[in-house]
């Protein structure tokens, strides 16, 4: 089966000042550009569309190469092409980057029209809300009337249930992966540790920054704490077990020595200050501790009986961050609210990660909720 | 049932040069004091004593009040005293503060007598087996010939292994929880986090800073780290949920406004920052990753096969940091090189934690054990 081959990102921009986008908080922002991707073509009708949302340091590319000679393709290029479950034939695919994202959708990074300066921490708070709000002007802008499907793991899973609650009528189908309603008590513990991470490293100076420059050690140390939240115990042994890092045994007893699976973190950690931005990890992070569909919706199950559409709730058996049994407990209370919702599971040692990593799994529960 | 009232730690000190101590690592450590406490009484034959091992951040004080007005006893208080589990009545309870400590025994925050300065990163690395061989001194001087019990959760837990491999006839029973005899490769990932979050602290300045002072804000992010892997996603969601600090419901749209179990994870930070000392952190850390009972004795299994007492393995249902799959493997490397071992279960929302939470069950569980 072939890919799609070299794809282009793509900018809309909104929100012009003096009509700012308002956002949950009350707050007002614009202009907002939104960076995005979209493979196959839109029906005359404009209801053929599948929407992937993306997780923390994700992007709108999410399939094909951005160059012809590109050796990775984008993050779930396994799942879009024609004849793969999110078929270009069929479907007009589309991915944007998040609000407060820093792949080209204005975020923290992104210059303030104010100051001529990067937003910084002066940029807003946002939620997912205010995410799946900028998507829907994307799909407007883009002529979509009505979506297939609306589909994401992680933090994109939390954009997935915003979007059944804010705009129930406007898709057939949902398939939150690996998520929850609502953030756990762990989950914004983990992010607040990664958080203090990069703002207890004397370069985040506050947010203010230079581009390209700013707390490398405390994001890495963020994304070192987040790595492993993303894997399982028995996925580290298996990958890295005990392996030490110098074959030299007098090592072992070098304070500065260390095993493979710490030198595999640091890895991590560098890749991403490479490619990502220190406060936007900040304010997605935050974004996701805020994560509550019931949030000003009188209450958590209420909120989700708003959900019209049909759901599929997939869960990670190895998953200790977004355990199983809160993506049960999202099927369990739509079914009282007498929604059509089922939970299907993916049986995995990789931990988190594993919507990332089981395609054919994925593909094969996908393509027969998708038939039905 | 009464406590057994106000105690007062002691001290031993050996190996003083030239009869410097031999470490694992080859090289020569002294003098050494150790802190230690003992309750009851050694009976003439010296051979009616249990001896509990302390874990990461714990001290020698595992019973009774330091002081009339204490509010808080030691730390396993619960299990020791006239006819507790382990009954002062009958056996003479001895609990030694560890190698590389800072609750009086030597370690990187004692004065290096060469300097005057406290060791710091010149302390040499120290192990598992370096923690053991010392409390064996001691138990020498202090005229013991024969252990009814070693028992201790977690660091506490390597050491009973160590102990048992180590000294196969000095002891009865063993009773490793919540532990294993090789740390995970998850297990050193989170110490590396949280070494390197000391580590990226400014004023940890390669270890040399003054007594009392030195990285508060790396040490507090650490042990912030670790309390999350202490605990379980369904402990925290009990104890916290998503409640929010302030009542303002504008504050949640405010970047420094934070949740409840953010502020106890800071608080938990701070409370260490009082007590503990940073570069023993990473020297304690670095030992329990280096932790595996079957370096240089061919494999891990001949190790723990070269036990010959009674063993109780006990797991925690809730741990993710040491998982039950550890603790149960033991007890099968035990049982097919023909040893006397079982295991038992702790069932607890509470994680890695419940060894200093579970009194009631532990004591039932060590009570069966010992009447054996």
């Amino acid at each position: 089966m072939a890919g799609i081959g070299v794809v282009q990102t793509q900018k809309y921009t909104f929100a012009h000042p003096p009509d700012h986008f308002l956002l949950e908080s009350g707050k007002r922002l614009g202009p907002i550009t939104v960076a995005y991707e979209t493979y196959g073509e839109l029906n005359s009708t404009g209801d053929n569309v599948i929407l992937i949302c993306h997780a923390l340091t994700g992007d709108a590319h999410v399939a094909g190469l951005k160059r012809p000679d590109d050796r990775v393709p984008g993050w779930w290029d396994e799942m879009i092409g024609p004849d793969r479950v999110f078929d270009t034939n069929r479907y007009l695919v589309v991915c944007s980057n998040v609000l407060g994202g820093c792949y080209g959708t204005t975020g923290p990074s992104s210059l303030d029209p104010a100051t001529g300066s990067p937003y910084g921490m002066r940029f807003p708070v946002v939620t997912i809300r205010d995410m799946v709000n900028v998507q829907y002007r994307l799909l407007q802008y883009l002529g979509v009337r009505r979506l297939k499907l609306v589909v994401g793991g992680s933090m994109g899973g939390m954009q997935v249930l915003e979007w059944a609650i804010s705009y129930p009528d406007f898709m057939e189908a949902v398939i939150p992966i690996a998520t929850s309603g609502r953030l756990s008590a762990q989950g914004i513990a983990y992010n607040q540790t990664q958080r203090l991470a990069i703002m207890q490293d004397p370069l985040w100076n506050n947010g203010d920054y230079p581009l390209g420059g700013g707390p490398g050690k405390g994001l890495s140390l963020a994304r070192m704490i987040g790595t492993i939240t993303y894997k399982s115990d028995q996925s580290w042994t298996k990958k890295f077990g005990r392996t030490f890092s110098s074959h030299d045994p007098r090592d072992i007893f070098e304070f500065d020595q260390c095993f493979e699976v710490e030198n595999y973190l640091h890895y991590q950690g560098r890749k991403l200050v490479d490619r990502f931005d220190a406060n936007t990890y900040l304010y997605l992070t935050k974004a996701m501790d805020l994560h509550d569909v019931g949030r000003n919706r009188s209450s958590y199950e209420e909120a989700l009986a708003q959900i019209r559409c049909r759901v599929l709730s997939i869960g990670i058996t190895s998953d200790f961050l977004y355990p199983t049994h809160w993506q049960k407990e999202l099927v369990q209370i739509l079914r009282r609210a007498g929604r059509n919702a089922r939970y299907a599971e993916i049986e995995s040692p990789y931990g988190h990660d594993a919507f990332l990593i089981e395609f054919r799994q994925m593909a094969d529960i996908m393509e027969r909720f998708l038939q039905e």
